[in-house]
């Protein structure tokens, strides 16, 4: 194991994380908030401890996938703990292991809080945490490879590992040209929303906050009642952006080709959007027939399977009081999660759509024993080792799952508040139902809890696999 | 598709059951119960229609694979619907779809049930329903073709769609012999349960019926209380032959053959014996320091899970007022379920053991990726066949799972009820949590989730692939 390169990303890691606190401490200023400028001396701190970890540049800059995964899940670790800092030195969350779970939220674009009372937060650190859903959503390391003076070829490996969801598409080999036209776009859109947001009269710093917390798909509001308060404008503009940060990035990478017929051509994309209209008339009908609602009201309902399906977690009602078939609903595309290349989170679409297609060659392998065929997805052959990969990751998915629920059931809270509090957190999602529902949060379970659901929501962003390689034995032995 | 021999064979279940209603007719005389004589003359038309229907002996007695999953999901789907027809003559359960619930239950060793009160059913229905576990659990076509004059080779494919569990082992292609000793040992091994019953003063009709619900791993009992009436002796004489038939049964092939380090050896009962453990050791702890008991009653325990693990479903105690990790590791073991090639319900610890082992590959391929490594188990090489079959079971069974829960929270009863509910039946359990706890039935849900939920015990039992190729489309293609 390369450690010297490890430990040379790492620094970097740390530097341009106190860049960005930068930010926050300017937003104190902005707004007069004494709190809000403790910012600056800790980005100062950072940033010194960075440079100073990272003064022996490496001789051996080479490295290979187990370093890839280690790197990746280490600089997540370190990312959360150092923007963890700034909530307890600060005491506006007193506990670190509450600060460290409030930051790891942010970051992997969750939306999951420990807060009590959100608008008692001063600006500065409300700012802080939407501002790490929008780093998060679009992975870090990217930026730290921008700014880092050995990138070279093997940073492939970094931005793959940060990235979502089984890669089956033509577009890997060009992917490092590629990667640099998502993010350009990424930052396109979030300024259309943000401007948008601000025609319809959203105040500067919630429309910004929300912004980051729609492009990461993470869902930290800056007031108590997420998003209930707002214009319906400012609500459906929301629901719109959502849904399109969910979506699989190369279509957009397609639209801005003028490869129409390419972009809605993606399998993915097409089951993403059958999935959501689903859903909508799903909860329609239930609110309709069994809730007793004449006329149930449609911009909430698409809001809030926008908002679920692409594991953003703002609200604008309180959906835990819906019957309970929408709930299932709701809890159902919690699972299945927005598109891979997005910054969405849970299983992903195009997962399920390999399972499925699976299925269907087994089935056809029963019916006709000597018959062969092949997955397809977008018209080509998809490698046995992506479907392997596919499988395998729903397998140790559910271990973590069902491993979670036993620990966090320790509390004794109840089988619904249990359940959907490991979906929230390892789908990257934010409320659950019942205790972890849209108007409650996530303070009341114990810090063992806690930890464990840390754990998820950084599994559930980097997909899982770096985090177990993290942790494996085999990773750490000498000449392994 | 061969449709004569289908329908030959579907007319030979139906008569092989009308022989079996005599049973039930003769304890309808014993206890004097004039509502069970109706077995009689139920049993005359039923031999008759079969006698009728296979008249004409087929041309070609040659099926493949594709006949072979019709036969037996055609088979359980009328047997179970001739089964219930007593219920509904006698008026024992006047509703076709909760007599036929009740029945499927039976013969899939479920042991869900919608009456509210056991103790009212006269003693002729109550036999035939836990009978219904017993003739279930080792496979109804077994019998039939032991008396159809046509059985020869193919008889294999519907022995093996019957049987549970991934089949990796050796005793493959000595299956039919296999076959005769295991059945032989289920026979013998009941017989041995049933006189320990009665040494320890269980009513002999209990005792039967106990030993019915046991052999097949169903659950129904005799009273209201389940197995709570009992001594604690007859408890534990149940929690013991619980385990042992939800061990492979080539365990005790290899036992009665005296090849003690080929049967210690199976890697699934080794796994199986440490899952109880823990699940015991796990629930003692939760209850000593959650459930404030200061000396939890390790009998109740240990009968508990030996019920729920093996998919039994009997009760000694509400354990729906435990803590909630013992619940929730109760809900785990819903899942493991028992041995593969056992009487057990559940997704089986041979499939969890196969999905563990690849993970293992390919997390090692992760950090090597120029390793090359197979999954084996009992010291063999797994084909990717059978690796193929149990990932693919995984999904659909999930995506059953999903859309039954769809289905039952429509009558808006809530997550953990409806949660539970679909394990309890999917899994051949019988009772669930909350809504469906021991202590509740299954009564309250609407027709259309008792028809998902018998399809459920059905595929559940059947392990899944015999229904889907019925409902398939494509199996009723002409020349398809």
């Amino acid at each position: 194991m390369n450690y010297a390169v490890i430990w040379y990303i790492i620094s970097w890691v740390i530097r341009v994380e106190a860049l960005f606190m930068l930010l926050p401490g300017m937003v104190g200023l902005i707004f007069g908030e004494r709190s809000g400028l403790i910012f600056f001396p800790l980005a100062a701190v950072f940033y010194v401890l960075g440079y100073l970890l990272g003064r022996k540049k490496p001789d051996r800059t080479r490295f290979y996938a187990r370093e890839g995964f280690v790197v990746v899940s280490l600089s997540w670790l370190v990312l959360s703990a150092v923007g963890a800092v700034p909530f307890v030195v600060s005491g506006t969350i007193p506990h670190p292991i509450d600060a460290l779970f409030e930051i790891v939220s942010g970051f992997t674009t969750t939306g999951a809080s420990i807060l009590n009372d959100v608008e008692a937060m001063p600006k500065a650190y409300l700012f802080w945490r939407s501002f790490s859903h929008w780093l998060g959503g679009m992975g870090i390391l990217v930026f730290v490879l921008v700014l880092m003076p050995i990138a070279g070829g093997q940073s492939i490996h970094l931005i793959r590992a940060e990235s979502t969801g089984p890669q089956v598409g033509k577009l890997l080999p060009r992917m490092q040209r590629t990667a640099k036209s998502l993010y350009l776009m990424y930052f396109v859109l979030s300024i259309v929303q943000f401007i948008l947001l601000l025609c319809f009269k959203m105040p500067a710093f919630d429309a910004l906050c929300d912004v980051f917390g729609t492009a990461g798909t993470g869902g930290f509001g800056v007031r108590g009642d997420s998003m209930a308060g707002y214009s319906a404008a400012v609500q459906n503009i929301t629901t719109v952006f959502m849904l399109v940060f969910g979506i699989n990035f190369n279509f957009f990478f397609y639209l801005a080709n003028l490869r129409f017929r390419a972009a809605f051509g993606i399998e993915e994309v097409r089951w993403y959007f059958v999935i959501y209209i689903l859903a909508c008339a799903g909860i329609f009908l239930n609110l309709k027939f069994v809730g007793g609602e004449s006329a149930p009201d449609l911009h909430h309902i698409a809001f809030q399977v926008s908002s679920v399906m692409t594991s953003t977690g703002y609200s604008t009602v309180d959906f835990d009081k819906w019957p309970e078939f929408a709930k299932t609903i709701l809890v159902g595309i919690m699972f299945t999660g927005a598109c891979a290349g997005s910054t969405g989170g849970g299983i992903k679409v195009a997962r399920f759509v390999l399972y499925v297609k699976q299925f269907k060659v087994k089935a056809a392998s029963l019916l006709h024993p000597r018959s062969v065929s092949v997955v397809k997805m977008d018209g080509q052959r998809v490698d046995s080792e992506v479907l392997h990969t596919a499988n395998t990751f729903f397998f140790i998915y559910s271990a973590i799952f069902a491993v979670s629920m036993f620990i966090l059931s320790w509390d004794n809270m109840d089988f619904t508040t249990n359940f959907t509090a490991v979906a929230a957190t390892l789908n990257n999602i934010g409320p659950g139902l019942a205790g972890v529902g849209p108007a409650r949060n996530f303070a009341e379970y114990s810090y063992l809890s806690k930890i464990v659901m840390i754990f998820d929501m950084l599994a559930g962003r980097l997909e899982i696999f770096p985090m177990l390689v993290l942790m494996a034995p085999a990773t750490w032995k000498r000449n392994g």
